[in-house]
């Protein structure tokens, strides 16, 4: 094994589009030996092969964990709990485990309490969400990207290290913060925006049969396209999101449901003045969102 | 006066992004000769002298109109009627006019109603829309783009071959639909994501503090920028679209708060099966709406 190889053996837990990504950008950096890939779905593994993620299977996160020097948790947020318990008594003692979930106060919470070497570092890069499964991997996806660290109160330093070299090898721009900041802010410009698109889409399911029959040469409105682009975001990956942040999300929730309500009142009233002063709201506080 | 010119003369009334774009590819397609404008906002005229959209500034729509070979309203939806009534007895009999407005069926029935020669023909080229103001205005986003025609129960067929021709020669593909059915449309693939866009604008006024204190290296998350792009398209002009077309958006947005409602719900019960068969109906309908 060489030694020049930062880490000689990666456990990827969670074959997906994410965890695939960073695993080829790793292997393509140099940054990681053997990928072992564990997943709950047989046939994510026989894909990562395929696409060239993982060099061997493991029939258990236990089993894939074992002798890694790096674990990469890369399943949906609702799955991370019992991982984190499963793993727990197979690590290597220098080995450092990240993860990439959206919400980080409740994984760095458990970590903390049952992996008390603090090998443990809450990590979130902030790319490509919407494609789904470990066919779509792509190494590229990182680049210039931000990659949020929420280290626990007993994380070690050398963790830290070691997970900011994976992911600043993989190209990403490494910040630190809080993790219940994070999850507040990640609520506010993320996962809200989330819920908008799957409401709007969902909502949009009465109208499929008058859209399919006017269907636009062309294709339909950019409006439509951008405002449902997340929308083709897995499922389960942002069930497990929405859940597992709804202390901070659903105020927010609460709050577009009124804005949609009061929009839709001054359009039943008339009410120009109203509509107008909403929509002036909206536009400056876009501004100053995107600056 | 060049009589290989289809249009010598152009009133462009109303002197905004669209118009402005219109009035600028029709001049580099050799559709125009001179160009006289007209704005409620004497600023507005003055940025289209200085963008090179107009030749002349006339007082009055009545004014801009006299002698013009082709009228493009490109006010504001709710201003249409006043304008089609202001310039109904100056129009030359030969004239054609066009609008550009995002709902159809309001100004068709007034301008067959007013202009009783058959003039009008009620357009609508999908172009650009989240941009605001003449300076702004760029002669190719017309490229490829779709342009509805609503022509009314009275309009004449030669208007229609002229708005045809106007709209080919800046680059449009040219689409003819019923006008009540193309109100029906839009409410669903255009005007809805616009309301779902200021809601969600709207509502996050509240977490500004939060966001600007913790501004993200390298700018906001790709989720906010797409769900929020069409938030920066002009009040006025928006107001005017959901105040015209409320008949067939109202349903609608009724339908997005009840979405964003149950989804609410779904994740303060903590209910993963809904929450998940939620949003797996909302991307399976994007699919749809988008292939």
């Amino acid at each position: 094994m060489d030694s020049q190889i930062p880490f000689p053996r990666l456990a990827l837990i969670g074959v997906g589009y994410i965890g695939g990504s960073a695993a080829l950008a790793a292997r393509r950096a140099g940054l990681v030996g053997a990928v072992v890939g564990c997943d709950v779905n047989p046939e994510s593994c026989r894909q990562g092969r395929a696409r060239g993620v993982l060099d061997d299977v493991a029939e258990s996160p236990a089993a894939a964990v074992a002798g890694a020097s790096l674990v990469l948790l890369a399943a949906p947020v609702g799955s991370l709990s019992g991982l984190i318990t499963s793993i727990a008594g197979h690590l290597v003692p220098s080995a450092t485990v990240i993860d990439v979930g959206s919400v980080k106060l409740p994984v760095v919470v458990q970590a903390d309490s049952v992996l008390p070497s603090g090998a443990f570092v809450a990590c979130h890069p902030m790319a490509g969400a919407e494609h789904v499964g470990v066919a779509a991997a792509d190494p590229d996806i990182f680049s210039g990207r931000l990659c949020y660290l929420c280290p626990g109160t007993r994380t070690r330093a050398e963790a830290v290290t070691a997970a900011t070299r994976f992911w600043e090898g993989v190209g990403c721009q490494v910040a630190r913060l809080d993790a219940a900041l994070h999850d507040q802010l990640m609520a506010a410009v993320s996962h809200l925006p989330h819920v908008a698109a799957y409401a709007l889409a969902g909502c949009l399911g009465q109208v499929l049969p008058l859209v399919e029959a006017n269907a636009m040469p062309g294709g339909p409105t950019t409006s439509l396209r951008d405002t449902l682009r997340i929308a083709a975001s897995s499922p389960q990956v942002w069930r497990d999101i929405f859940l597992a942040n709804r202390d901070h999300l659903l105020p927010l929730v609460v709050a577009l449901e009124q804005q949609v309500h009061a929009l839709g009142k001054a359009m039943a009233n008339g009410d120009a003045k109203a509509l107008e002063a909403a929509l002036i709201s909206g536009q400056a506080n876009r501004r100053r969102l995107l600056k």
